[in-house]
């Protein structure tokens, strides 16, 4: 018998890293679409929880039936007009009132193989995957709010020069020296949310030229922090894409360390570095518009417990 | 120039993942701490955002020697204390106005070895690390509140009857036969929010014993769903634990798949399973008290973004 | 056309990680085995490779299939037994004429409830994941002789104390102190070669104190070096068990650096340790019997290369 | 007292993944070398194994020193000319009879960024990684002779069509259906053997263009079985790099499900299938010179065994 003082909590639940691909093979030259799709409702599951009543739990495996059958039947052009697909039918049954999708996108591009004039051609149906980073899309539906997320993950990047980091207060525990130049380096992921109701968005564009505006940024600025170096990728971004709300960031500082070759008479002026594993630093931000009403619906639940 | 239309949305900063070892060696019988630590403060930080300067910004190495000190200056009781000692530190600070403390715990158990009578004993000073689940902890101040999380990761437990899945809708893409035996099998992950301000809270405890509860539901329940055995250990936990307000589970459903092997003419009575990897059931959901004001405060940016 | 000049090397084909759980249930009080196999088969596949010609080729998901349906129609008693079930299944086909069978076995152990008496007493089908190793197994099959490999790996150890080293040579780049008194930490992985035609093993029972009397030795021998340390281990288990040949280890050497907190007016009597990621030192040693001739056969390929 | 019936075996120590990045900076157009560089000495160390006395080993820490120092003293022309210094300083010490070092290369690109013309420039001074690959480099020395071995790991491709697979045997486990047309896809790891002695080696140039040509032929045969397809890709090494004597690959067959959408009456003519994680199939396999002498101590111990 259920204790009375004691009550179910925000819930969620579903299939979890669902990998498709889609081929599109209508002419010879084909295109591929892969995807890890994560699909989480939300609504009127209580009895399940409570006395194992089934009576309104979509099962999970035909969520991922769904998944599949709907990479045919509805396409894939976008990762997140995908999930928009996704979200609609199920937010449409009895019982779901809203919930998460999500995916990664992984890139691939054409195998270059000489062409008919001896020169590297993109080949028709031969693909190799760019790891270069991962490409993530997210959708959370509630209240009848539809918020996507556009993003990226783990996009490495360095710069050897360029970078300061001096000014700081100095604690009893501060002994870092001090620096004009250093190595910068970190691993950029980073998320976007559209504007809800945006119409005509560009996705894949948006994602493209995204990533190609913060690494701009990153190689540009002259650096006196991570910080800094930050937010001007996303102000780059908002200032580019007015659908664009808020962007948000989480980037390590991958630090490098001087290595002391003195000890071993041998000169390092800034050459030999350990690229340090663990600790590292670490920042979340956001950069986002003045006057934009905070959705915090629109970030919840990614890390699983909120 | 900034751009007046824009502007810095939450954030935090600091070190992530200090890798602290603590050594109590006072008498033959040493005791070991094994942390892995991680720093991350809110505030007024503005400044190294719009323009690099970097007035208030307190190095993310001194935070990092700051746990290392820590570790001798106010030792290792538990892992939530020992937040505690860093949280209140920090954010007795100028511009910290509240932040983030997490760490993992690892379980380290003495090496049985033959003692004077020749039964095993516990030796001095060798341990072999316990990897069943991983320990954490994680602490928030925000608005001069200490919300406190326990917790641990990844305690992977199978049950291989007790277990039947049936009575759910079936829509189009509903393949899925029901059962009425199955294996039962997931990897749990458990958070739970002290109440605030509950004083004498003996953390080693409430961590060994909610892991222990939570083992003898999964166990003893006779499971309809997974969600039923997820809301029946939450409940005994907070039966328990006066002091425990909210807890939080992340639980994947590792299916294992019944093989076909009629058509190699050999029976197969629930005997021979394959153990999936992907895609894999997912469940977020939290037990929590009637009444209890919802806090979600700690539970925010676990996920890094929110 | 085939180049003359050009010939086919060293192969094996077969399939990977085949994820198999068994569940005896004759009783009430089930059992569980749970592997990782792999299957690798060698012989006269010269055609597939030169032309596509795959009539000697047994596909791999028959390979996946065979270990699917050997778990009910064999039984799994041991990894090794499984094994060589499998071994000798294959080999006795045309064209194979030899192999080799790799198992991963994850340990399960019964979650302990309160027993009638209140006492805990082991669940009969539940279960949770001992996680402190993974027991493998491997069987090579070559010219008609069956090498049976035991084994473990990442079994991870730590003594506060009771570990020294000093007396190494000084070169141009040696900086590192001597030490009399250091933490001495690694994660254990060892393979040990059956003597071929080793009749009435107990499988089960060899692992088992295998792994016992290395951690003994690892707590017990003062240690001067990690080799002495690997070498001692390795001797005691060749001492206790005639029917191994060759024990051998791959063994990092975890550092624990130890912390200056002088800087901060803290003492630190080897009490606070940075644990170390990259690099670590790394150690891959045998220990053998005088007169066994060598067996390279047993230990070739895998790494995948030889 | 040593049993004088047991006797140590083949072992080596060393420091594994140091990670050394090299900035070149003579110019304002910088560039990066970045390698985790593992260094292992064989010799006469038998006393630390025996007795804990340390005289003949040259301590761990030393060995990542110099790696550190070469950086600068020596510079990394290419990785396999740094790791042939390596292994040229550390046998020229007593006691060091021989030893295998070994090298992951992370591949940097610059970050294109508008020219002053507004076209795409590479930076000075900013990098991101390319991670489709990792280059890895390996020197084995052993009675005096170098064995040197260049490659890559983990690049993956995929074909969506041109690829059949029939034609095999048939026994009582095999369910597999013969297709005409399937997605092909691996993780293409490939190391190969230079001539030793061989002189005037350009290994940037023979790594970059072995990728090619893997990718070429991987994207050009018409493939009747992935053996198939890693032979010819061996051959057209061979023929066009007359230095190198063996080319190995270890890939894995990386299997796409075509998933079954008539259930739902749903068309798949090849359009949607499921990315399979495990099992998977799995190859090794060498393509070699007719008459080349085997060179085993080449390709010992990478697996840290033998």
């Amino acid at each position: 018998m259920p204790n009375p003082d004691i009550v179910l909590g925000p819930n969620q639940y579903g299939k979890a890293e669902v990998r498709v691909v889609r081929v599109y093979r209508d002419t010879e030259v084909h295109t591929i679409k892969d995807l890890n799709v994560t699909s989480l409702l939300r609504g009127n599951f209580d009895d399940t929880f409570l006395t194992g009543d089934n009576t309104t739990v979509l099962t999970t495996d035909a969520q991922k039936n769904t998944i599949h059958s709907f990479a045919k039947e509805k396409g894939i052009s976008s990762p997140e007009e995908f999930l928009l697909e996704l979200g609609r039918h199920f937010t449409a049954m009895d019982h779901v009132t809203g919930g998460r999708w999500e995916t990664e996108a992984f890139n691939w591009e054409r195998i270059q193989v000489p062409g008919p004039d001896g020169a590297p051609a993109g080949h028709n149906h031969s693909f190799v995957r760019n790891k270069d980073d991962v490409r993530t899309a997210a959708l959370t539906v509630e209240d009848g709010v539809e918020y996507v997320l556009g993003g990226f993950k783990d996009l490495t990047v360095l710069k050897s020069t360029g970078s300061e980091f001096h000014g700081y207060p100095k604690d009893r525990y501060t002994t870092l020296p001090e620096t004009t130049d250093r190595i910068m380096a970190t691993d950029i992921t980073s998320r976007w949310l559209f504007r809800p109701g945006a119409e005509g968005v560009d996705y894949d564009a948006v994602y493209a030229r995204t990533k190609q505006i913060i690494m701009e940024q990153f190689a540009q600025v002259h650096s006196l922090s991570l910080q800094q170096t930050l937010y001007a990728a996303g102000e780059a971004v908002l200032e580019e894409f007015e659908e664009i709300e808020d962007i948000r960031f989480v980037m390590p500082n991958n630090h490098h360390y001087l290595v002391d070759l003195e000890r071993f008479g041998v000169e390092n002026n800034n050459e030999v570095f350990e690229a340090g594993v663990l600790p590292y630093g670490f920042m979340n931000a956001s950069v986002t518009r003045v006057g934009a009403e905070p959705k915090p619906k629109a970030w919840e639940w990614i890390g699983g417990f909120c």
